[in-house]
């Protein structure tokens, strides 16, 4: 025996099994609703509208969220709703699965979201069994099956608050840790609200989100220089910083939380939010970045074979992180791929949905570190290089972030070299993109030689006033740019692969969607590849940190596929040093 | 296909299906092996010795394993041996399960042990798949399956102890909870080494023992009056202080850890332990003794319906509950039933095992609290009584605890009335078995009243020396035991029982096991009933500490038992008032 029930504004007939909820029928047609609660019968939130047909009992909790909420009245929660007859219903769009863009620009990618935060409205004043019932085990029953995990402290919270009550709160909002503990329950409907971080913790820079975790909203966005740059402007120095003194690691690890505590503070006040309403937060960073975060011993990562402690680190209680968001809230790190190439570089390939592209690609994450992923077919292989900050703006004598005032773009009008600044500003220095851009214009003018030797008398490049390009700055470009394009080659030829055979290539990191692919090829900084094939995606570290707070499903599948990467140690390469002394010439690939 | 192996010494010959571990094999024929690390294949403790027939092909670990205990050359792991064909074997005692006893003296019981924390041999050096593999991935395969959630504080304290090796250790020691979460890796084999503490949390007093948890050896026990003590002598008056104001509860549980801390200290001390080697406590106590210890608020205690706020809760981090144990240990309150009955009660029915007995039996806890529950064929119902700590020998004038010098027993020696101390010793005071010979005594020789008045001019009992029972000493014990009766006769009647049909009355608490019984009769604080069929169990809700801390299959029962007793709210029976009345009556029960 089974029903049909058609199905508003969608127009199809579904067949619904004598005794299946309307919710599970509905999934199985692919009819995607917010079963949020994971179909408890609690969250009110995949209500439908009976437009003809019997509508059956609806509950006590069902009752109470139809007048609370001034749904309609024929309304059912479709997981508590077993059609008994054909009945024709309506779908609200509030109650189907909304989908999010993981990026604002560059590739279009969308996921639905699937937080490990929830909060979800609880009615459990009358849920006792018998009056004598412990508040936690009325609690507990308010969640009908798969009761969570309350800890003690949490225990002695609620009981102040309840008996603060003057009168008992007909809901009270519970936030849920991946359906199974109970970070906080506080009196009141403010389902819905749940706040996360998401945070690319970068050498250079760091950025943080914030965003609403039911509908992947960005609240606001703030970045700052990582303070631990006073200890060390590369990967590379910090990590001696703490090989050679072990309580430098604690010092860094101090400098990079109370920065992270003041964008926190930043976002939070700039939205009107407050701190504690962050329940978690997921923090995207090259290995030694998370490592020293952690306050986690580098030594490992200062000798061959450059093992980092972790790949994987089950959720941190916020507490013994040192961020000041929720005290009781989650700290994820997105998960180490293997050495240097880290959660950032996973949590880019996340984003970015690397695994399900067809063919040969090749993903390069320009920052302080260049780390590069080929994929060919279903294998995945990683390398990092120490490219430096230069592609940053650091390390040059005019440099800069992208920031207003920053050169940007420069071209040739006339005989001259004339350059645009982000946002109009007088100019006040370099970035990365522009940095680029005057290099191969200096060569294609022939001021500069392609072994990188500045011609004339005074030895600088001027570019915009008073700003020049020296000499130093040059060799900067050139290292960089030679160590990210030997990495490209080894990955490449170990895969017996040339690089007209990429089909694709993703540009992610400093460069921004800025980069002129005709200047980067002229110096080798990419390989000589149809521009179609290219897509830049800006910060994909950040974009997958997002990805990974809002979907625990992005979370998984990056924490399978970061354990499937194969990575190669490319120092150990014999071929390294050979490649790496040709690819110093500023010129397009052989 | 299967073959026949004949174990030694038992001389049985078991059927192995092909393919099969020897280790499931044994098991199903009930001869039961000590499968401690759940057959992982890394702890070394199930080994066998394989007598005639083929061996098979020992792993490195099994090798390893066999060289440093110096175990026989054919020997195997029962839970990787797979035999191919006809053999003989040998299970040394060593590879076995033992059996514990729960309690010393009264009731004979033993439990298998099955601790929550073990501690295991693994050997993790080479069994990473590559040489650049992160640490904890390293860790974790040693485990093979069920690989253990890792902390991200105790990875860092991993990375310094392996960096801090000279030369690396074959073995290291993982303590394990309950198979899944590492609390703590240390270099060298210390397996078996692991501690842990039982502690009865009572109301006047407070005893703790360090315990072995592979073995269950008690390596001794310490105790000391609870140091709430000062903010109130019972139960009501301590609810009372964190009621009329708050701030006392945090008083209330600084006094009881510091007392607790106290304890470990002494224990660790005389044991030459560490109290870091303590990985667990199980905390035994009433409802209001372990919200206290929780630092939890006791409002809803105070007033009807007498709520707690919890029933069975998950294990806390030791360093969020205060005890000075190994800061990553567990601390395991025992479950409350309900209302005033507590963890101390569910401990003591484990511990009895009242569950498995057939027919009625009533379970009396005499403390400062008296509990009592009833069994009536599969249905439990429990009271409470405030019974004051006239049993413990406080709230008396010449009162003591039942420690060296107190008066414990008294008898008639010719025309006077004749007493013993505790250790032969001075008399310094009366405990509580004392005190009930004594009125029992008095009544006889027609020194007191039924009613509880004392005839002489004195107005005093003299027993020993200047020691002499006062008319409001008689009185404290009157309204002491005539709760405890009430509760008895109320609980009886409720299942239309007379005390007659009681299969057996266990009598737990204060008086240990020297109570006389036909004197606690005589003044009706027993019911009347054949004395074969009562058992002291003494302190019953430590020996069930000890049987929860060391078994968890006892813990899940526990459970279990807890949440299915029925409670009644004695105050709240009408008849309660005119029983408790006539009960003031030291006489035997009508």
């Amino acid at each position: 025996m089974s029903v049909r029930v058609k199905v508003l504004p969608d127009g199809r007939t579904i067949i619904v099994p004598a005794g299946r909820t309307l919710a599970d029928a509905l999934e199985q047609n692919g009819l995607r609703l917010s079963l949020y609660c994971g179909q408890r019968g609690i969250c009110g939130k995949c209500f439908v509208e009976i437009i003809s047909g019997e509508i059956g009992e609806p509950g006590a909790i069902e009752r109470r969220f139809i007048e609370a909420r001034k749904l309609p009245p024929r309304s059912r929660m479709s997981c508590r709703y077993r059609p008994g007859a054909d009945a024709v219903v309506r779908i609200p769009d509030a109650s189907r699965l909304p989908e999010m863009p993981v990026f604002r620009t560059g590739i279009e990618r969308r996921i639905v979201p699937d937080p490990a935060v929830r909060t979800i409205a609880v009615s459990f004043s009358e849920s006792g069994p018998t009056a004598d019932a412990a508040l936690l085990d009325r609690i507990r029953n308010g969640f009908r099956r798969e009761k969570p995990l309350i800890p003690a402290g949490l225990l002695r919270e609620i009981a102040r608050r309840a008996a603060a009550q003057s009168s008992p709160s007909p809901f009270w909002t519970a936030v849920l840790y991946d359906g199974r503990e109970l970070l906080d329950f506080v009196p009141g409907d403010v389902s819905g609200s749940g706040l996360g971080l998401a945070v690319d913790l970068g050498t250079t820079t760091m950025v943080a989100e914030l965003v609403e975790l039911d509908t992947g909203r960005v609240l606001g966005s703030a970045s700052s220089i990582n303070p631990q740059t006073s200890f060390g402007a590369d990967v590379v120095s910090r990590i001696t910083a703490g090989y050679m003194n072990p309580d430098r690691v604690g010092d860094m690890r101090d400098a990079v939380t109370a920065g992270l505590n003041a964008l926190i503070e930043e976002l939070a006040g700039s939205s009107r939010r407050e701190a504690e309403g962050i329940h978690e937060a997921v923090i995207a960073g090259n290995t030694a970045m998370n490592h020293l975060f952690l306050g986690l011993p580098v030594a490992t990562l200062a000798v061959a074979p450059f093992a980092g402690l972790f790949s994987s680190l089950p959720p941190l209680a916020a507490s013994e992180s040192g961020l000041r968001i929720h005290p009781r809230g989650k700290v994820t790190i997105a998960p180490n791929i293997r050495s240097f190439v880290g959660g950032d570089i996973s949590a880019g390939l996340a984003a970015t949905d690397l695994e399900h592209r067809q063919g040969n690609h090749l993903f390069l994450d320009l920052g302080t570190n260049g780390e590069i992923v080929l994929k060919t077919g279903p294998d995945f292989v990683a390398a990092s290089t120490a490219a430096g900050p230069a592609f940053e703006g650091m390390s040059i004598s005019c440099g800069m972030l992208a920031l207003p005032g920053a050169v940007h773009k420069a071209g040739i009008r006339g005989e001259e070299i004339s350059v645009r600044t982000i946002g109009g500003a007088p100019a006040r220095g370099v970035c990365g993109t522009g940095l680029i851009d005057l290099i191969s214009l200096a060569l294609r003018k022939g001021l500069l030689t392609r072994g990188g030797h500045i011609l004339n008398p005074s030895k600088s490049i001027p570019f915009a006033g008073t700003l020049a390009l020296t000499q130093k700055d040059v060799r900067e470009v050139q290292l960089a740019a030679a160590a990210v394009k030997t990495g490209m080659r080894l990955l490449l030829s170990s895969a017996g692969l040339e690089a007209a055979e990429l089909d694709g290539l993703i540009v992610a990191g400093a460069f921004g969607n800025e980069l002129n692919i005709a200047h980067a090829t002229s110096i080798g900084l990419l390989p000589r590849i149809d521009r179609n094939k290219v897509q830049f995606v800006g910060n994909s570290s950040l974009a997958g940190a997002r990805a990974l707070l809002l979907s625990r499903a992005e979370r998984a599948r990056c924490e399978k596929l970061a354990a499937r990467v194969r990575h190669v140690n490319l120092a150990g390469d014999e071929e390294f040093q050979r490649i790496y002394i040709e690819s110093l010439e500023l010129a397009p690939w052989p």
